[in-house]
């Protein structure tokens, strides 16, 4: 038997913008990135009717060739179909090898473009402009995407990571406030992941925010970004340090799906799971001190619950927990706090599962 | 306008095993390189039924859990739809984030192999074991994957690498004359493009490779191989020098396409468009010397067509190539010979394009 080996090295870059009104700037990045004077927007039905006349007219009068496709809203178009019917469409442009898909929309469509682009022709150059915050604190950079399949949640996707990426602030003047509610979810678990500091400022800035308020969103989006930086920079494949953006998410799926996707919202679920953590991590003894009415308070506030239902079953969440993605041979990893700001990866044994959920319960 | 920076660097490795009745040791070679006690085999109706069984027994002998899933023969099946079917499979199975997929099989096995690995979950760790001698010179390392919708071939895939690749020369034993065939069209191309002695050599040794001497085919895969990674290593995305494993393809997916994939297979398009590229290359003047009979002698040898039937016409031809993805903003990218065993990036202007088809046409 003989033997002959290969190594790859593969580089990719995103170049993160965030400011107001860049829409008339996006052309000019587009030229200093290399990119061709074409591209094709991926938005959805109400963001197409709210703004994509506008980002048309900012390419079109740098001379960039636009062609759009509008998908349907919502998470349940996260599909194959919705793929493919955009696959059909770029074949019909004609679209070439280099140019780009840029993704103006909130995470569904983030995370459509970007699996998108990094099949179509093995990959085409991918822009995202997030439109929610949550979107901007999350799906726009970092590379994850995913879509649904008719019996598992986002168990098909890639890692591949925009060239540019947009936060234009001005977006969320037409987000609903129950939306920029979500994104702050993510934008405190940042803080309870890394900085307490961060936390205490969104918390203290709350008004404002709810207010929109464009500087202290900026200043917002500017740190849940650095932070994401900071867990990803050495991590791509989500195989280490990445996992602890998952805090509060593993509990979160499981409600998520226990509750079938009715009963709660992923950032209800997230509040709540970060709340379950805190408390396993109280049972197991790894955090000594409980801070989870600092965390309730702020919930309450962005009209989040606080406690979990009667009618979500222990068995349901456990169950749920097992089918999830991050299950590795008969040990679970949770995203447990060690103190206020700071996480880590604890593992239960199999056994120990359904006794660990159980005393996890707000 | 703030701006963040993101970059990533992203490596990936190929052991290639060469040799004979490997089965027995790749359970060794699964350990060695990490890999976990399971793995999921993807392989084809008629495969399943010549060595399935021996592949399991491989794998359970060594405590490694298996699960198969068969697919239906034929090129008409890589698509997004058996992608699917694959993955709701995987979901029943449970199978986790870090359990390798095994495509065993040929091109199309290994396309969907790689393309559903590279997805699911976000990318499972791949392993491939090619049961052609086309697959073993080609589709089974490099990273390349694609698959077809109803309106384009190859138009959706990714670039993702095997971690191991098992190529058991025995395979062949049980392969019909005419795909060893295929095979050996890619193996003449090796040689057009970066060696006349290997090209030669394939010549002279031609009654022990139809023979099926395991000996001399181990030797054509080996050689295969080298010249391959010779044009893929420092081109892991196809932006370069990998574009010279194109010999012939352009030419040959035009004529694949003009006759709708009924007329021609791809083995006896890339033949003729070997003999294409060549002409066209003395035409515009880069070749000097015509070395087209001796490609034709050996291509007749292995019953493939040496001129174009009267019914292509070259206004489809044309017409195929400009939807082909070598295309990029209005000239066409050829690879043409230079001199016997070296090739060239040419590019066609669209004006020019028709002559330069019609003048090739052999």
């Amino acid at each position: 038997m003989e033997n002959q080996k290969l190594e790859f090295t593969r580089h990719s870059k995103t170049d993160i913008f965030i400011g107001t009104e860049l829409f008339p700037n996006i052309a000019a990045k587009f030229n200093i990135a290399g990119l061709p004077k074409s591209c094709v927007i991926i938005t959805n039905e109400t963001l197409s009717k709210l703004w994509l006349d506008q980002l048309i007219k900012a390419f079109t009068e740098k001379n960039i060739k636009v062609n759009s496709i509008v998908i349907p809203d919502g998470e349940s178009n996260k599909n194959f179909e919705t793929v493919q019917n955009i696959i059909a469409q770029l074949v019909q442009f004609e679209t070439e090898r280099d140019c780009p898909i840029v993704g103006f929309g909130g995470g569904v469509v983030c995370d459509i473009a970007g699996f998108t682009a990094s099949i179509y022709k093995r990959g085409v150059p991918l822009v995202l402009i997030p439109t929610s915050l949550l979107a901007m604190v999350d799906a726009s950079f970092g590379g994850k995407n995913a879509i649904n399949t008719s019996t598992a949640k986002n168990i098909v996707g890639s890692f591949y990571q925009p060239v540019l990426t947009f936060m234009d602030v001005c977006l969320l003047n037409t987000l609903p406030l129950s939306q920029l509610y979500y994104g702050l979810v993510e934008a405190l678990k940042h803080g309870l992941i890394y900085d307490m500091a961060y936390f205490k400022f969104i918390i203290k800035n709350l008004e404002d925010i709810k207010a929109k308020k464009l500087p202290v969103l900026q200043r917002v989006i500017r740190r849940s970004v650095y932070i994401k930086k900071e867990f990803i920079i050495d991590d791509e494949l989500d195989n280490a340090k990445r996992s602890h953006l998952n805090f509060g998410h593993t509990f979160g799926h499981a409600l998520e799906t226990a509750g079938n996707y009715v009963r709660y919202n992923h950032a209800e679920a997230v509040g709540l799971g970060m709340l379950m953590a805190i408390k396993a991590a109280l049972n197991v003894e790894i955090l000594k001190e409980d801070f989870s009415d600092q965390l309730k308070e702020v919930l309450a506030q962005l009209e989040m619950p606080t406690d979990i239902s009667t009618d979500i079953s222990v068995e349901k969440l456990t169950d749920a927990i097992k089918s999830d993605k991050k299950r590795a041979h008969d040990a679970y990893k949770f995203i447990l706090p060690e103190t206020p700001g700071k996480t880590t990866i604890y593992k239960v044994k199999s056994e120990e599962l359904d006794d660990f959920v159980k005393n996890a319960i707000v």
